[in-house]
């Protein structure tokens, strides 16, 4: 941490800032520029000192230097982790593939969903039972029952679920049912919730938030690394900024800043981002070529009755197409579809 | 709502939307222009109409008409809502200030805040006991102790005290110590907790998410008052931007935004937006001027040795200054300081 | 400037840097913290010398300390610039208001607004004889026709007139018949076009680009202080955000930011930011209370017939209320409307 | 175009729109909801139109139907453009490689740069003459001498040669020496700029502004198209958001979007995107795998020594390895590296 002093800071207040780092138990290590004066904290970083330090008179800013994040860096962990969940393996050589529907509406919808994704090749099942849904007044899942349907679709397929858990009270009802555990964008900085899935077993697929930074993003993934559970795959989703002609914008940019500064496997979610069927299939492929571990796609067989986002969600046909299109694109940066 | 559909949709597609809005039960309005046919659906708003039609097969788009919340509107009730917290009345001439501290430390620093509150001319006391935070490192807050010191600064002062749930579980523990509950920005969209406040008769201090629109923020605000918890009050305080010089950039434009479309108390929290105290004074006195019902102020007898969030704290007598600047600008806009 | 070296970055790393730096002609002051190596560089800015070293071996990131801006800056001039249009004073203790049509549409059209923007008490007149529009089809201004009928209006009224220019090769023209010129928020980083009115000797008003930052603001404004015009005003007129209730987000924390950094005046374009009149009042009152030094408004005889941003234009009847409005306010916050 | 009323409008109001309509000689199809009136208007679009009816009492919104630009649209050509340079073309079945340094600085750099460029097989050369810098103290490139350069580096190399131009008056200069005109981010609203090139046969490269929506961007394109040079080709290179760890955000659901509604062809600029050459490779790679027709790439022979975007530029080991990964993944989605 690095703490620049006000062009006018006087010596008492280069003094202060002094005696606070070494109250804090840091070094100190001064430099005194032509135009500014310089304060280096050398040792352990402090919760909060930087806050500390940032409210004391005559400091310009503090500027720190170490990630914030422990676990879910690099810097204790170098080699990629693989997250496996019942068979599949995140942050291996093979490109995951989770489809499946927005929410699961019922019976032949979600199995109908499930014999397709398999079919065509997908790795995993997605759907969701509770859905946090802008509007009080929309669709706001099955429940129990959804899950219930999933772990249905499970055994009939062979394919692991993945589902979205929304409160810290219904984290063990849904780790009862499903392979993964969801936590949507909405949630990304729900502590209760992470700490929740923390301290189950199951593994967690953990959205970016709408607006979080790729730091928050992982600082979301070591509430939940703390807790115990290692197991966490991040998913990027898209951002919120101001072109309207997207629901949102996907970042691609986080896959190899992500793999840069974590060990943790990455996977994108096209489909929301978009928010559009039609953009998919181009944004699919572009995370492929990115390094994404893989991919988790809306697919409907009638995205036109969907009872949410029926508008982003592929048709079985594009689905299939979409699939075929991706292998050689996987081979060609020296990967597979799983 | 209106259908638009695309330039080269024929027939058939025309009339598989005038099939499915019939279905839905929507009158239908046929409008052929000379590039595009449009369709306007008439009557009552159907939950997911929206997705459904923009998934069909020649839509280009479909434009709603209709605002998508109901309670926290203006249609339902024009005249604007008074919210009364123990004497304290949000949305009346009087302008509220709310004060205090980031986060309750301990019985000295909150104590001694609370008095500074009520000797500035402050109507309530703020304190968080569960705190969201980005990092897991972080001071999390003291929880029910620092309730407790809530509860206790409360019978000290007569000042109303109002603090953050951050978990559904948490509501009625919360709602047992304080006047009334905060939703923090994080927690805009975590609808369980929403549903959770909606269910007690405590008033809701609803924050802004960090980058909802205000749209959203109003369907947020549906969900307490759908569960009958009508005592909702508004705070703005900062949307996400590139700007890199604040924390956070005030959207002042909500307030008189808000008071267009609802009839919900608004007030604004400058800390949290600016990020620096030094920013704070100046967007305070224009959140008054704008027509916002409140403020809320982060305070700390010693800035420099908050737990959290003390470079956006004003220290006591940056506070009374402040104060005493407010006075005769809520009059000049014809209001008073409560 | 600071230099953060990576984690692992061997001795012959570091080593090349200090070499760099020596070469730049910049002093070093090594620290060797536990987890990182820290070198700071003493001395006077180098251009460019931090993309020189972000794109060394082994730096992780590189630290600015000093504002990049000079002239526009408190370092060198603390007191703040008073800047005079013909008797109108800019960053006096007056705020000024400065008001008139979106563009120049007609004798008729300019006349009528110019008399009642004086008549309510308006210091200064504005209207667009060049027009930057976003599509090709829309109405582009009526250029030195326009520029006559404002030079017109000026000897009519008596008030000053500002308008904008938009081409290099246009500056002296439009110099020739307004007392100020207007470079327009899409034009901040035109350089050539800075540049040219740098070298005139009329009051420029320069406009925060869309998406530009305080500090990039100030640098647009260190082109034109550079060419030896000394006399510039800023204009924040709001920032394009995700929020689509209105047109841009006023981002009033820049009035006491620029303040801070700069001796600059400053004034706010509310009509641009809210983009609806009926948001423009509470805007304008919160943008004097914030110390803003003057209002851009924009007043249209018939905001019904108005070529170009009728919406966001008040007529004249909520135009003279405003400033009725103003004048308690503007002496709440120690000034006085011009 | 959609006219929606405010739920109080009385029938006076709804009139006026209409009389209105007509006086503008569009045809007007009337619909009267449950809770609004909403007024169609039929026949061709009449500028300002929108803003004329959003301006009248009583009317809430106006809906746009028609796309604003028409010659970049794809309603009046359906079939994509090939834009020939000097025998490479955009928009055919081969991926155009373009890479050069950001700035000319000088012969050496220059020419060494296009031999690297030409080896590993890039299709064109790009170096900028004429830099726009934030800051007036940074590099603002060689102008006519950084020009004559690149004439001499087509020369040696064969490669045809693209560059910026800031300046109207610049326009035939730049025009004499390079094969491809460069607008940059910052002046794709300069409109004075954008008609001059489109009065050269230059084909033309179209950056997007950092914020500018797809759809601003396909009008700033019509600017050009509109004078007669049908030559554009657009590039994406990365929008403004909220995120630090990268200068911008690259927005690939660009590239799918504009070949929905265009047919104009679109290049990807990873660099100026990431701001760190170490994230270019995987948004180069995406962006080809999106749909890209070409890649504009920054690379520098010795980057740690450039005088502007060294931390972008890719060396030429890195570069040379980029192009080899490029081939393979260009054959993926059906295409080849020119």
């Amino acid at each position: 941490m690095i703490v620049v002093m006000e062009p006018k800071a006087d010596e008492a207040k280069i003094q202060a800032v002094i005696a606070r780092l070494q109250e804090l138990g840091l070094g100190v290590h001064l430099s005194r520029g032509v135009e500014r004066t310089i304060i280096g904290a050398i040792g352990e970083k402090k919760d909060n000192a930087i806050e500390i330090l940032e409210a004391m008179d005559g400091v310009e800013k503090v500027v720190p230097i170490l990630a914030p994040f422990k676990l879910a860096g690099r810097e204790l962990q170098e080699t990629p982790s693989v997250v496996e969940v019942d068979g599949v393996r995140f942050g291996d050589r093979e490109v995951v593939l989770i489809a499946g529907p927005c929410a699961v509406e019922g019976e032949a919808q979600l199995f109908e969903t499930a014999e397709l994704v398999k079919a065509a090749g997908g790795s995993m099942l997605r759907g969701g039972a509770f859905k946090p849904r802008t509007s009080p007044y929309a669709f706001q899942g099955l429940g129990r029952e959804g899950l219930k349907l999933l772990a249905e679709a499970r055994r009939r397929t062979g394919l692991p679920v993945v589902s979205e858990v929304l409160d810290p009270k219904d984290v063990e009802l849904v780790a009862e049912y499903v392979d993964m555990l969801q936590i949507g964008a909405r949630n990304m900085q729900n502590f209760s919730l992470l700490r929740e899935v923390g301290k189950t077993r199951r593994p967690v697929l953990l959205k970016r938030g709408i607006s979080a930074t790729v730091e928050e993003w992982l600082l979301a993934a070591e509430y939940v690394l703390r807790e115990g559970n290692r197991a966490v795959v991040l998913c990027e989703r898209g951002i919120r900024t101001y072109e309207p002609a997207t629901r949102n914008t996907l970042d691609l940019s986080a896959i190899p800043l992500v793999k840069h500064l974590s060990h943790l496997p990455v996977i994108v979610d096209p489909s929301h981002a978009a928010g559009k069927w039609r953009l998919v299939p181009a944004l699919a492929k572009a995370a492929v070529a990115a390094g994404a571990d893989g991919l988790m796609i809306e697919v409907h067989p009638h995205p036109d009755h969907a009872l949410s986002d029926g508008p982003q969600s592929l048709n079985p046909a594009n689905f299939r197409r979409l699939v075929e299109e991706l292998r050689p694109l996987a081979q060609a940066v020296g990967r597979a579809l799983a």
